[in-house]
């Protein structure tokens, strides 16, 4: 369950988010992940992705960046209703997702700001770093949202 | 039909690249694509969106970058088999995509080097940008990739 949306005012610089659950990645939705968005060796099916620069199968990066959507829509950052995706500044994949992998995310917003041309709505930036069991950064991205002020 | 994949050697800046043909995103993938991976109110449903702050049904950014991918994967940038999604130096969404866009990329090697650790790959970095039927960019991302060498 989400957390309620909040409002330009209600974000903090430091304010920590955290995903209440963690997601597992199975072998059938990386293969149909990559059948839809990336077909490439590596992640479309166990033996081509045998020959690939990985040796085994390996969620798309872009399969990865969504289940870290997820998390962090499901997480206490608040997003829910109020925001609008802008941009990414930057986003590392340190590390491939396999099949069974559970991931869960942590965060903090870094910047948080009135919009310079709209009047009813304002800047949010915050940093989210994906993990699988293991601790291990599967994934690092700075997000860049448009968020409502309260009227 | 992707081109046959290239590896570090056929990479030379400023190679040019585009998708055959456009993908047509429909608001059923919208919807299902949101509700797996970004259930906020803008991309979930038609009527929860009219409250949003885009006021209709929007794709989800993540499943415009995923569009994006395929569109890449189905270009003759020749990534196929030999590639590995690094990072993302930057992504910004200009303008949101709606039911019944069809979205087609066109892009640029922008740097082609040896990796500094290991000897059998390299790095390229190519810029992509996502066109709507009204040539509006809808998105536009730097990518970072590792690429094998020629043994």
């Amino acid at each position: 369950m989400a957390a309620p949306g909040r409002y330009l005012e209600d974000f903090t610089v430091g304010l920590a988010f955290r995903s209440p659950r963690a997601i597992r990645v199975t072998a059938e939705r990386i293969k149909s992940f990559a059948a839809e968005f990336d077909p490439q060796p590596s992640h479309v099916d166990e033996g081509t992705a045998r020959g690939s620069l990985f040796g085994e199968l390996v969620a798309s990066g872009w399969h990865t960046a969504a289940v870290a959507m997820r998390l962090i829509v499901d997480s206490d950052l608040g997003l829910s209703g109020q925001g609008a995706g802008v941009a990414i500044e930057s986003m590392r994949l340190p590390r491939p997702v396999r099949s069974g992998d559970e991931l869960r995310v942590e965060g903090a917003v870094t910047e948080v700001r009135p919009s310079r041309s709209q009047a009813d709505r304002g800047v949010v930036k915050f940093q989210a770093l994906v993990y699988n069991q293991r601790d291990e950064v599967v994934l690092e991205a700075a997000h860049v949202i448009m968020v409502r002020r309260r009227r």
